[in-house]
């Protein structure tokens, strides 16, 4: 199951729309990139994003998609329709403002209900601070978990799935790392949360991502896997394996391990740059196919396990990089 | 009670010590650098590190100490004397370094006790990995879990203190924030375990001190404060005060209002770059007190914390900054 | 001269603009923003963005900005007319392309010239590189040198001043710090080229900024001063003095003591997280007036100079601390 | 020639010396480490440190180095002998310990002379400073060109090579990035002066290490190559390809198009987590040998070069990638 169903986010088909669809005045509509993400050799599914994507009329979204021979993956909120949310979602100093990013977050989960695709991911990049003074932490706290615990309550058959993440737009994210994410996951205490881990935000974070992960999937559920890579800095958006393919194979290792069989989702910014969409998300699955290869090789083998009891980087390198490659290691 | 006691790392004394003690030959003696420390106007403490300056006879380094007028905060474990403890104390791959290092630990809590100051601050600096794929995640956090849970069990009316910090040694610190930090004690569950905050390592794990210290104080006890500076890449050990007055002063005002009221030690590093170390610590002291001053007149005003309710900055930052610098804001 | 001059981003007068301009629907006009800018005690400046703001009729714009009693302290150009923008401005890989983003910045050189403020302010934040392998870096260099050679020559009598800045929107800038910057001034060899510290960026280009303007203003001219703050990871925007205040008042010692006499610009995002842009752009002009109060107490000591020959910080910190609070130091 | 020198660091092979030379008392000699380097397959030479191990008689350890079948390729500075250097080698505030900082290169140079290989590596790291105001920048910056200026005209037929580093032991080091060091090279103006460029130091100071090496092979000349790998934090010292292949890849790609023919040298730290030095060597052998391979294939290929013309990256991965495991693409 483990690796058979490929996600990509849908923006990223937007890119060089002037070269794609010659004559287009403005934007691409979401028709048109869902039907340009389905050339994608080996592209399954989509997340959509809510409201942008799906306020209208869920089903006809879902139908678009199915049309074009792809499933949904889930829903993932954004909080820009109301300029306020820039001082916080479910953490706004201002009640009426928090109580309408709850609710927000609520219909988008009845939309992904409605969908077929039963998972929200959250990502609470407003809910931050960027002055040292600005604010009371542990009321900033307070109302993050009381606003997750309600979505959460919302429908306990849709799993919500929380995104961390270091900064950006704030300059400190209340939920910054997986350690954090899984301490208000404890504390909201319901059966449906869970954690996307996304590669680029986990470097940033200055995590190893598999370290990440195997903590994830003890103490809470691994529900999003995002693949990605960048120089660690911040969320550069790179084709997978691009910059850090050994701790990228280790991440899949890692969560196979521990049971992940959701989507890979790739959450890449070809846009940013101008790259060709279709040709950048084939690369990823290729190289992704080529990493769950050498997964299930080392998976074959004791040998890994062996160099890892002694704590031998040497040996457990060449063991991964060989299965990389695909050839045989003689030690 | 906040704010009378001030300890500082022994260590620095040896700073520029020709020039303090013509014609020594090699380094100071630990009665010299006490001696010297003694002369710090206002200096009440120090911490020493095991077993390097207490393995020998506990109760005579305590009188020395004492003949002194200083008292001890409390002792720091320290990993060096074997040099297989590079290669993880607490998570070596050798059971029996694991086991050497937990009993090293258990005589440097008997010893803490034999010198009156029962507080063990736990660096496990070396307990982590340099390279993805050198490790089995799951077992290292295991007999990290193990190993913390022997030593707070050794002695329950002995405080055990973990001090987290990303990185340095190893790549990759196990305990390396707040957040793990926080968990890792959860999973222990003796009560007489706490955290210590070093003000460098929280500004490189890429948290903001006081909101660490927030969490900390919610779900554990902050039962040792470090202070310095630095640029938020490594530990630079500098004064305190010296590039984040803001962070530093919202950190004190934090840990008060929670209720911290151990003292306040400088782990700063003078003797890397040949600094007065005497000089250097009364600065330290001076700075905390101007900074005291301030939390006391944040306290005695309402303005500060409406601001914050608002998550305003901009009023926030005014009434701190008028604390500091002992002004009257008029808005 | 120095400090009479205050300037500041335009786009920040659009934050909160439901609350400014009740039932304004969308977004305000230039206008508009102009004149709420114009309500800020002691601003005396500003920059427009070229073309987004002044491709019109310049001299109409420059009227509108004159009319409310501000005056022009020059245009920074902006790449973002073409998508194709995205893979370069003077770097893109078309030449075609590459011809445009001249010919677009000689227009904006024009249209500075029209309104009487001849400084044109590039960031070339566009030319730049993603992946490892992505491009010849020579052939990037020499493009991005001809490129500036051709708008410096374009209008002798018009300052070209380059901001640098380590990364966004690409991973990595081509002019990414100082060195680099001064490096290309120094090929392109003309005559009004200079450079546009940002304290932002110099900050996470891992910069100390006042070294970084002694460089700059020993081997070129410091053409453009923007103030802000941030955590030295990445662009946060935020008010002067907010995270680094010493640095901050190092830096205005530096450039004062260089001959800087230009405008002081603020190039904080106040709109990014909904702040009140005109009360934000007070606290900055009030922080920086008290910084300059300091310089000048700290030009008429001779014993910062002392201090810093002795390469002694303990000294230094304490005098400059003590004339940015106005006490007098006594040792 | 490119590709057949492989040197090392000599203090490597002090790890896990209790392991390797049972009943060792303290440290290893200088004579134990060599003979245990040379028994490493594919070590051709080998870097010494100044005054650490060639202060006595040169020419009998360069006669010890080559009774083991390797050659030296050169020596590199270490000014830890006076305390005082903390403070700075060629920057320090003191005229006198300045002047011994340089006379004590001076006799490096002499040494590495006498020993037969003309090479003397500078890293500069005490010459830095800590704190803002802490120094006169114009001060520092006209100290550290003397004291280049004065070595590199002691033995013009020695050349002198500069290693950046952004920080450590200093929190800033003057000549941190590669621009800063041209700059300095430029300002010097000698004919026997260059660069050396370590991997783990170009990526903490955020540079891209191909980039940076091909602005050092324009302006300049690279006179080593010091490759390792890490996480773009600090000096991590890990193997070669650990992390960052490609880049790697890239560099070798770069400095050999650059015309780079000098030794290959590992700048890693396998003592520092205790790890066996001699299957650490081999590895970093193995990997570079396999990388130089692919550079060859790159170079009988032209579709790299197209690709980097269009700055396609998809593409251009690819054919890295393939390169580097050895296999055919189709596309």
């Amino acid at each position: 199951m483990f690796g058979q169903r490929f996600a990509t986010r849908i923006n990223s088909f937007a890119s060089d729309a002037a070269g794609y669809w010659p004559g287009l005045a403005g934007k691409p509509s979401l028709a048109q990139m869902i039907r340009r993400a389905a050339t994608v050799p080996g592209l399954s599914e989509l997340d959509l994003n809510y409201p942008d994507h799906a306020s209208g009329n869920p089903a006809e979204v879902a139908a678009l998609v199915a049309d074009c021979g792809l499933a949904l993956n889930g829903l993932a909120m954004r909080y820009y329709t109301n300029p306020a949310f820039k001082r916080g979602a479910f953490t706004n100093p201002d009640a009426a403002v928090r109580r309408e990013a709850i609710d927000l977050t609520r219909h988008g989960i009845d939309a992904a209900r409605a969908m077929g695709a039963p998972m929200m991911t959250l990502w609470l990049g407003q809910d931050g601070y960027d002055y040292a003074f600005q604010c009371d932490y542990a009321r900033l706290w307070a109302d993050e978990i009381a606003g997750i615990a309600e979505v959460a309550a919302h429908d306990p058959d849709c799993l919500v799935s929380i995104e961390y993440k270091p900064n950006e737009p704030r300059a400190y994210s209340l939920l910054k790392d997986a350690a954090t994410t899984l301490i208000a996951i404890d504390e909201v205490g319901a059966a449906n949360l869970g954690v996307t881990l996304d590669f680029a935000h986990s470097l940033y974070a200055d995590e190893q991502p598999a370290c990440a992960a195997a903590m994830i999937q003890r103490r809470s559920r691994l529900l999003g896997l995002h693949l990605n890579d960048g120089y660690a800095k911040r969320d550069d958006g790179l084709m997978v394996g691009a910059v850090h393919p050994q701790a990228t194979l280790e991440l899949l290792h890692e969560v196979h391990r521990g049971g992940y069989d959701g989507a890979i989702y790739f959450d890449t910014f070809p846009d940013a740059s101008g790259l060709d969409p279709v040709a950048e998300c084939a690369a990823n699955i290729r190289t992704v196919r080529q990493m769950l290869q050498a997964v299930d090789a080392l998976d074959r083998d004791n040998r890994l396990a062996e160099a890892q009891a002694r704590q031998d980087p040497v040996a457990a390198l060449q063991i991964a990089g060989a299965a990389l490659t695909g050839q045989r290691t003689g030690d």
